[in-house]
Parts: structure tokens; C-alpha cells; sequence
């Protein structure tokens, strides 16, 4: 049954493809400063772009000295009809390492049945499947479906520190009834999936110090503490023999998780460890189960001493080290950060000096609630363009955005996305599936047209 | 009662300073290749003042690969005076790190009564102190009072690989009754002393890999091993809480050591650990056992991950560790390096690959004879030049000489080092007290008298 919105976008195909390499070009990298100019003329491909496909008062949304956002509305869809804020970013990872990409990063290019460029799949791709579906009902039907408020982060890459400030400084520019997020990849190709639930994240870094300077090991070996040996207990008093976090107090307030669907949901641990040189010889419900459903607590960085070529007698008087966590339901950043800093207080001797740098606000994690109007309309879409119902998972990592609208806002986010977590992002030679166009702009346009059905009080619920 | 080759040197003294600048200026680094050039120029700047000093056949003594020794000789004596080997090193550590200096490290720099470069007081200091000494008698007297030869070693702060073979392909030019070594700090400065035994060393470096490739800790954390981890695991299992080293056969052959003299050697530990920042809490007599009895396990270096600004969500998938050992009398380096690699190899849990690189060949424990006549020459001439009678004491640190011309020479070696261990070698802003140079030149006048007065024959009993 053909869509005359749809084919619309399938006619207009290349013309999609053409303005994707238009947009990798710029080269947004939100991390260092030199790409600034890069960030700039990224928003103003987007602003000039939004406002040619009919999109109202578009613009850039500021925060202090951080990267802007880019907004643009359409709301003439009626106050009955819900109001969708429907986020993408369009800041990218470095290229680095240059010399690793097979393409140049910046240059749109076609190989193996994929689109290779930094920031194709993450997120300027997905981004822009929704930006232009959307100005494509509004091309062939002269209206949405339902309000739409877009909201394209410049920051999502280096940590998202303007977005609550930016949301709180534009509750009404911003009010919805929910998120709909074209970030957020999906989890495999070969199988259509709804990720609903993430785990937060929280970060600490700390040094121990055991004496004043650096002392020569025959000089001094033997009666004063080495911080490597101190910073080496302090690690692996973190977890025990199995991986499980000793913090006392880490747990606290998680909420208890299903699991009892884990192992219907077909995965091959033994292909996934291969992928990465491991053998973990988790069975999948424990795989998974380990992935999603259990907190972390990682050493990201340790180092002290010498570490150059040769070697070098010495007794180190300084360690350092990096920790980050992902969180469960339940889970408070803040309190996790304290729970660890007061276990490696606990566990610091006497004669150690102990320094802790908490590095990040941190991120709860999250899980859309079962019937939320718009998860079920998303799934209802999928089904109708796949043939497949799509089989609900969660995802190990964090969306930050979800926690922040859930906090400012009150709403809740349904990701929507169709880059997939094998494409390289992060990585050199970034790339994004041919398919997941044609994919993506079929589920768009079904997405829309059934939430377009709806109605706003049948949000409200949902709304806090 | 006034000597005429000290009144010489000391009216020379400014002089003196003026060629130790020329000669720490030279950055001779020896672990590190990309100091070569220095090492070089090290080289060629003693061969010069040794040849204008009138010693015989200046020249450099190279084994394989390794930084080429310097040595030059004045074997005038007659048969039938004793042939000393002077020793010392005119390498470095490097300078590392480079920051933390108050004055450019290859600069010397005289500030609060010493003087400051890297390598100042370990070894070119005391090093210079040996050959001007010896320059002087030749100046003033067209001769020394014994046979010397001079044996300038390049890798001693790399663990001196060469030297065996440097030795052993010059048995003949390096033939000697005794060593006498211009290295190995004197314990302190406020009390004469003569250091008669030093613990020996070896080291070994390792890495751990747990995957292919660092790994995002949102999408893997919580199903694969963390490197750091795993570290962490592996150096907290090297020693107890009280610092007692865990590796079985570790202590396998070590001698007991007689301790009971120890409670009266006048030491303040309390003074001692404040000067370093620390508060070991030890009596007198359990800080010198064990600093100087006892055996030693301490990384050195330790390091993986993300290290720099910022952070980043990685599981890194590889760690790094450089680890050195200080052993004691009966304890073999070779055997002590296996018993750690075996302990770590059995430590190492399944899915975590442990890569082992021992880094040098290691160096025995050392005592030099009690009635060993150089020994007792020594101590008459600081008894003399001091007026105090120098306590015996041991050293915690390492001299491989000992070991390697024991062996290969059958000779024993005296230290007698006008540097002092709180001058901050190995580390930065090492220095060397203004008042060692006038004191050096004393103790070196008379010892040279001294030996001067002794015969080959009494050298006899002590070579094998």
C-alpha cells in the first residue's frame, strides 16, 4: 500500500544522500576546540536546511560558552495533537587515528554496501532521515502529523554539559509530550529491536600519594609504601574474584530487574567474544543479563612511575586513576560516587593520602515505561515496515539526554534510530548501512502517521 | 699539615666546578636511545680531560651494542705497589620529570649550599672527584703513589649489560688488586661512615592482555575482564598488608643476616621519614633491617588505559607493569625473577593473557672482606681527614660492579663515594653538597698516600 509521503522520500533518494555528504563534510568534532569553525558551519547547513523544508524559527539555542544547539518548530498541527521534541546531534567524534580510515573522514563515500564518513552513523545519518521525513510531509501534505519541536545537540559527544542549561532556559521553546530520539543505535541488523532501557554512568578519578617525592628503590626499599602497591589495592579491593563490586553501599536503592526473558532472546556469546578476542563463556541469559541488567565499576585509566623505555629503580610517591560506573534503575550517580570514594577511604592505611576528583555530573539510567504511547506506536511502526515484531531489549550504555528530559521536562524518550552498534562509530573508517535509508524512512513516515492518531491526553499519563 | 697535591686541588676548586658543569651539561642518558648523542659527547669529553690529565691511552672499551666504558691508566708505580681500579659511571637516570626541576636539569646550578644537575651527585660528581684527584698527583708529583687504572662505565643506571663482557674482553688492561669505586652514595653526612655491603637486584617487566582491543564500557562493561583489573589483581597479590613479599621461593637461599648491632647505630627515623614525607612508625633497629637485611619486591612504572584530560569510557584491554627486586646475601637474581614469573603465570586467572619480559640480567647481593686492606685503608684515611673513626654500615641500594668483578676478576670492590643518599638521585632536582668537593679531595689524598704504602702481596690473601 503505497505512501505518498513515502514515495516522496524513496523518489528523492539520492537527493538524501547528496545532503548527507553535504553535512559529513562539515567537520563537527564538539571535542577540540580547532573544529570550531567546523561546529559553525554545521549549525548553518542545518538552519539554512531546516528552513527550506518549512520548518518555523529556526535557530541556534545557547548555553554559556558550550557549543549551540539547533532548534526548529512546526506546530500547527492543533492542541489536541501530541507535541513530539525529537532530538539528534550533530557534533562528531575525532577522526583520530587519520591514517586508520581507508576514505577521508570528512568525504561521504560508498564501499561494501555502506556510507563511510565520521559521523554517518552517529548521528548525522539517523539525524537526518528524521529532519528530512519530516520536511517531507510537510512538501507532499503541506502539514505534520502532530507538533513536532526538533532539538539537534552540538555536545552529545563531549559529555552534553550545555543541555540542561539549554532546556531549562527554553521549558516552554521545548515543552512536548515526549522525546522521540534519533540517536541511540540499535543493537544488531538482523533483528528489528526496540531498545527500551539504558544504564546510567557516573565517573571519579583520585590519586594516592605515599611520600613526599619519588624515592630510589635501594635507597629507600623496604621502609616506605610504594603508591603503585597502595593504588594496585585500592583497585582490586573494588571487585572480587567474579567481577562483583565489594562497595559497600554501591547497590543501594537499585530496583530488582526481570531477567526471566533473557534467555529466549537469540544471541551468540561465543560469535560476540570471538568479535573481541574473549571467551567469557557466559551462557546468553548471563551474558545479557551482565550487560543490561548489572551495574559496573571500571578502572578506566591507572598509571604511576616510570613508564617510558628501560627501566628505572624507583618508588613511586604518586598513583592515579580514572573510574567510571554504569548504573541500574534505582542507582543515585551521586550517592555511587560516594559509596566508592568512602570505600577507598575505608580501605586507604594509614600513611596514604587519598585524593578524589568527582568528574562529571552524572546520568541515572532509564527505561521507557511499558506503555508508553509513543514506545507502542514505534513498535507498531517497526512491525508495519519489517513484517516483524520487534523484540524489546535494553542497552549497557547511556543516553544522558534521557535522564535530563525526564528531569527538566518530565517526559520520557523513545529511541528511534536506525544506525546499528556495529558501524565504527567512535572508531576510523565510520560507517552507516545502505539499507537502513530506505528502512528508515519507511518507519519514520509509519512512526508519524501513528502517533498522529493519538491524541495529547493519551500522554498524559506519562507526563510528571 | 699541609699537602701539596690537596693545597693544588684546593686552590684549583673553582675549576673543578667549572669542568663539572661541562660535564653534567652533557645529557648522557643512558636507557634512553635518544639520548645517544649525549652519551657520546659524554664520552669524548672525559677522554680528553683524562688524556690533558696525563693519563695513558684514553679511550673508549665497547661490547656489542651497549654504551662503550671510558678507561685511560697510569701504571707507573712499580711492580710491586698494589694496581687500583677506579671505578665509576659517567651515565644517568633521565631527567624526568622534566617539570618537577626548579633549574634546568643538564645546567648546573648552584643554590642553598649544593649544587644541582641530573647525574651531579650519582656519579659525575664523585666520578670527577676520583680523576682530578688522580690528575693532581701527576701535576704536582709527575706520579701517583699506586698503579691505577680507570674504568668509566656507561650503562650503570641501565643494569650495566655490557660491563661482563667489557671486562671479561679486557681481563689483561683491567687486572687489578682491588676496586675502588667513586659510586655508591655514603649513607648521611652528619657521621663518617664506610658502606661494606650492598643488596643486589634484578627486575622484570610484564603486560596483561584481556581482549582484542580497548572496549566502550557501555556496550561491553560487565562481560569482559578489564586489563586494569587484572593488574591491579596481580601486583596486590605480591605482598601482604604489612609488606611482607607473597611469591613462594622468593626468599629461597637468603642468608640469615646478624641484626643485633643494629639498635645502637645512631639513626632518627622519625627525622629521616619526615625529610620524605612519610611516617613508618619503625624503631631504629627495624628500619635498618629492613632497608639493609632484607629483600625488596616494588613496581616501578605501572600503567594502561586513558591517561589523559578528561574521560573516557573505556575497558582497556591491556596493562603494563615494570617491577625490581632488591635481594640479599644467598639469593639469586635468576631464580628470584622465575619465582615472580611463576607467581604471577599462577595468579594469572583463565581468559587473561600474561606477557613476561625480564629486562636485565640481575646482580648478587655484596660484603667486602672485613680485613680487606683497601677496606681498612679507607677507613684510616677518613679517620684521618675527619677525625672520627667511620662506622661500618650497609646500603640497601645496588652496586653491579661488585658482583661482575668478583667474578670476573676474582677482586673485591671498596666504596668510597663522596656523594650522600638524601642528594635526590633518580629523581628531581638532585644535588651535591659544596662541601663533598673539598672533603672528597682530602679523603682521596690520603687514602692514594695510604695505598701507596701497602705492597701487592697484601692484596694476595683477598683475589681469586
Amino acid at each position: 500500500m503505497s505512501d505518498p509521503v513515502l514515495d516522496h522520500l524513496l523518489a528523492q533518494r539520492e537527493g538524501f544522500v547528496a545532503r548527507l555528504a553535504e553535512l559529513v563534510a562539515e567537520p563537527s568534532v564538539s571535542t577540540d576546540p580547532a573544529y570550531a569553525e567546523g561546529m559553525a558551519s554545521a549549525r548553518r547547513w542545518l538552519i539554512a536546511r531546516l528552513g527550506a523544508l518549512g520548518f518555523r524559527d529556526a535557530r541556534e539555542l545557547s548555553a554559556g560558552s558550550g557549543h549551540p544547539a539547533v532548534t526548529a518548530h512546526w506546530h500547527g498541527a492543533g492542541p489536541e495533537a501530541p507535541t513530539l521534541l525529537v532530538y539528534g546531534h550533530y557534533d562528531v567524534q575525532p577522526p583520530d587515528p587519520a591514517e586508520a580510515w581507508d576514505s577521508p573522514p570528512f568525504v561521504l563515500t560508498a564501499r561494501n554496501g555502506r556510507l563511510h564518513a565520521r559521523g554517518v552513523s552517529d548521528d548525522k545519518g539517523p539525524m537526518l532521515l528524521a529532519v528530512e521525513t519530516l520536511g517531507a510531509f510537510l512538501a507532499v501534505e503541506g502539514r505534520l502529523p502532530v507538533n513536532v519541536t526538533l532539538l539537534l545537540e552540538g555536545e552529545e559527544e563531549c559529555g552534553s554539559a550545555s543541555l540542561p542549561a539549554i532546556i531549562e532556559q527554553n521549558r516552554a521553546a521545548l515543552g512536548a509530550d515526549a522525546v522521540l530520539s534519533a540517536d541511540g543505535a540499535r543493537w544488531r541488523a538482523d533483528l528489528p529491536t526496540m531498545t527500551v532501557a539504558t544504564r546510567g554512568n557516573t565517573a571519579l578519578e583520585f590519586s594516592v600519594r605515599t611520600a613526599a617525592k619519588d624515592l630510589h628503590s635501594g635507597r629507600y626499599g623496604g621502609v616506605v609504601r610504594n603508591a603503585l602497591h597502595e593504588m594496585a589495592k585500592l583497585i582490586a579491593s573494588l571487585h572480587d574474584a567474579q567481577g562483583t563490586i565489594l562497595v559497600p553501599g554501591f547497590a543501594d536503592g537499585a530496583e530488582p530487574a526481570e531477567a526471566s526473558g533473557l534467555a529466549a532472546i537469540p544471541f551468540d556469546v561465543a560469535a560476540h567474544d570471538a568479535s573481541i578476542g574473549t571467551s567469557s563463556g557466559y551462557s546468553t541469559a548471563e551474558f545479557l543479563e551482565r550487560l543490561w541488567l548489572r551495574p559496573t565499576l571500571d578502572a578506566n585509566g591507572m598509571w604511576g612511575g616510570y613508564t617510558g623505555a628501560g627501566g628505572k629503580t624507583v618508588i613511586p610517591a604518586k598513583a592515579h586513576a580514572k573510574l567510571s560506573m554504569r548504573l541500574v534503575p534505582g542507582q543515585d550517580p551521586e550517592r555511587c560516587v560516594e559509596a566508592v570514594a568512602a570505600h577507598l577511604r575505608a580501605q586507604c592505611p594509614p600513611g596514604v593520602t587519598l585524593m578524589l576528583r568527582p568528574t562529571r555530573k552524572g546520568t541515572r539510567a532509564y527505561a521507557v515505561p511499558d506503555a508508553h504511547p509513543l514506545l507502542l506506536a514505534a513498535e507498531q511502526a517497526l512491525e508495519a515496515t519489517t513484517g516483524t515484531r520487534p523484540l524489546r531489549v535494553r542497552m549497557g550504555a547511556t543516553l544522558p539526554l534521557t535522564d535530563i528530559v525526564r528531569s527538566l521536562l518530565g517526559i520520557d524518550t523513545v529511541m528511534f534510530s536506525f544506525a546499528t552498534a556495529d558501524e565504527d562509530f567512535h572508531a576510523p573508517n565510520e560507517n552507516w548501512r545502505d539499507g537502513a535509508i530506505a528502512e528508515g524512512f519507511a518507519a519514520w513516515v509509519a512512526l508519524l502517521r501513528r502517533v498522529g492518531e493519538s491524541r495529547r491526553a493519551d500522554f498524559s499519563p506519562y507526563r510528571r
